[in-house]
């Protein structure tokens, strides 16, 4: 099965939509993009739509209206991707080409017709955007060696910070499916139990270390069978898309609880992804070769080709009512284990692998401050507080919002939009 | 909210049903216990039943005839019961009664007409059982304290084998749901890495430390919403009631990588369950206080009722064309916290709990050999071998099966029949 497709002219630099807006240089969602989701306007449904510069196409409508049949039956009806994504890759493909035509500046189809147009591109101010694709299952990976390095520095052994096994494995556990949220979604501050320094016993409280997590998520388009195994290749061919994701970490309720089964209620009260899955074709010109292995991986894990992506990751902090605040740029193209390894990783044992699995990175850090993925590293848990509106902070306080946002920049821009989230107090 | 219902006349020892394999004294499923399950017979599709007896009551049959509508539309015709369940508790016992009414021996609506009886009346041996539910997560808990005190034992410090969180808090972690399987499905021997005593690389190999793990668990029957916490009141009243569970465990796969996130592949290749869950409702004459507290609990894990039951386990292993020898027998009476205090515990940071999640107990060990719920403990990780058809074996063999039986005993038999499944080689 060939895993990298030659660029074709969905991926050509100098090709131009009808759109405007996608045109611009700075634009997230140019034709090359096409990235999708699931959103409402005007009081309807939720529809199916793919991003193009500011506007929104409607795949529902379209489908609708015959234009854009992926299926044999309808795909598009039920505000998720789930039966679109289902599938398959030569159907996410030929979809794809649809959509860039139907959009290309030298195609008259949609533009020269005025009612139809604005039957289906919809502004994105307009538009709600929601949850792209049922959660089936959450799994989140530890795949930054700077990360799992500086983590294991701060509560371990800064001599051997790194676990024995994390340079044979993409180290991973399974999360909380039902608190995945889309960006916009107001976070609770959870309540946990917190062991404080010196106390014999813990209590029952807000969290007061509230964290985030820099990570990509990748979206699991197809099965796997129960007892079948999946070279990365195959792995690679099954992941749709891609979203940005934020990991929220109750730091003081994760430590007192992780050992020895992982971490648990630090974790389950939410995630929150950007809303528009950028697709694993679009992609295809920003992947990026891993970085050298300290010690050989086993066959399973072993990668034919480049499967990481060079997509640039910034952060903002914002306090209520305050400027935002940039405080940590970091790349994903570091990542030590690419999500075609994790995939592959996962199935080893047999696990079956389902269509709306979302798998997270890992927190992304780079080898220096101020690229980090996390408040824990960036404050060096809380030792070095950042400055904030000129007042240190450590954790996340009440009313904060955080803000990552992503791209790709080759000859073209390819962003992933934003995924967003403010913290409400505890109650 | 009661969290106690009084006894009522679906609890009355006296009981008896037209279905005479009912009333024997060695009976499973008498009229008290009704559980609910997933079948299909004569090829038709998956139904919704009640087993009773020797035979199954078809619900969807009823429902089709008008005879028995919990819903105000359909909700036995989707081949699973999350439907039902999510009707809840005040419908879960109103459709109780109704059944139980049906199936008395003083009533002949169904008994006597004979046609009728043929067609909602199916021998459960002409049945294929299914999964009764749609497992939406499965987490997996370490609620006794015999098991973590000989795991602590023996992988940590003899001395200090109980973690400092454990006499606190339910200890959990997520695991797989997409490989919850039914009682009779073939457990694949899976493959992982495994790191070999005084080797410096792991080696990509089947287990060679293939386990099983006796567990109760408890089927979450309605929705939490995000950001909700429960009381163990309130838990208790949203599990819809109880199956046996064997979540396989690959323990040489588990020790080289559960650290520092917890088990991730030894556990997500297979996870077996009884296909018949036994209402929380029929369970209500077992209830059983938990141990004393060593240490007290914080508020949101009191209980105001004895949220335990007192179920006897036995475990039985058969080799390939051999004996079934009994190699454990425990009680579920004893364990640390109930399935209520860990449901609380689950949303205490403000997860949301959903339909069809599953949660598994944990391990049921008793406090001496002999009733340990693994070959881990059995064994003593191998130090003390069985003795199984004259040989020493301390792990699973390819084609030897697992069945676990478990039964309430009081003034009736209340059985939850069994969960089986046969090891094939890795592939």
């Amino acid at each position: 099965m060939p895993t990298k497709a030659a660029p074709d002219e969905t991926h050509d630099p100098a090709r131009q939509s009808w759109v405007e807006s996608a045109n611009a240089p700075g634009a997230d969602f140019p034709i090359q993009n096409l990235p999708y989701g699931v959103f409402s306007a005007r009081g309807s449904a939720r529809h199916i739509g793919v991003a193009i510069g500011d506007d929104i196409l409607d795949l529902t409508r379209l489908e609708d209206l015959g234009m854009l049949c992926p299926g044999s039956g309808r795909v598009f009806d039920e505000g998720i991707l789930n039966p679109f994504m289902k599938l398959g890759p030569k159907v996410w493909r030929k979809t794809r080409a649809a959509i860039a035509k139907l959009l290309d500046a030298s195609n008259p189809a949609l533009q020269g017709d005025a009612t139809l147009r604005q039957n289906v591109l919809i502004p994105a101010a307009d538009a709600r955007m929601h949850l792209p694709f049922f959660v089936r299952s959450y799994t989140d990976f530890y795949a930054s060696r700077e990360h799992a390095t500086n983590v294991g520095s701060m509560f371990r052994d800064p001599h051997n910070a790194l676990m024995p096994n994390w340079l044979h494995l993409p180290v991973g556990y399974n999360g909380r499916a039902s608190t995945v949220v889309v960006s916009g979604t107001d976070i609770r501050r959870p309540m946990g139990q917190i062991m404080d320094a010196g106390q014999s016993a813990p209590h029952f409280a807000p969290s007061a270390r509230l964290d985030f997590e820099v990570e990509l998520g990748a979206v699991v388009g197809t099965d796997s069978a129960m007892g079948a195994r999946l070279s990365t290749a195959q792995a690679y061919e099954m992941i749709f898309g891609y979203v940005l994701l934020n990991d929220w970490s109750a730091r003081d309720i994760q430590v007192w609880e992780y050992q020895p089964l992982g971490p648990f209620q630090s974790k389950a009260f939410a995630t929150s992804i950007s809303p528009w899955v950028v697709t694993a074709d679009a992609l295809e010109p920003f992947r990026k070769a891993a970085p050298a292995r300290e010690v050989p991986l086993l066959d399973y894990l072993h990668e034919e080709t480049p499967n990481n992506f060079d997509i640039d990751l910034t952060v903002d902090l914002t306090p209520h009512g305050g400027q935002a605040h940039r405080i940590a740029q970091t790349n994903a193209g570091a990542l030590y284990y690419s999500s075609a390894q994790q995939l592959a990783h996962h199935a080893s044992s047999g696990c079956a692998m389902c269509v709306g699995d979302l798998l997270g990175s890992g927190t992304i850090s780079g080898s220096e401050a101020g690229t980090y993925g996390s408040l824990l590293e960036l404050t060096w848990n809380g030792r070095d507080p950042l400055a904030i509106g000129g007042k240190p902070q450590s954790f996340l306080a009440d009313h904060d919002s955080v803000t990552i946002s992503g791209a790709c920049q080759g000859a073209y821009r390819l962003g992933f939009g934003q995924v967003s989230g403010r913290i409400l107090p505890a109650d």
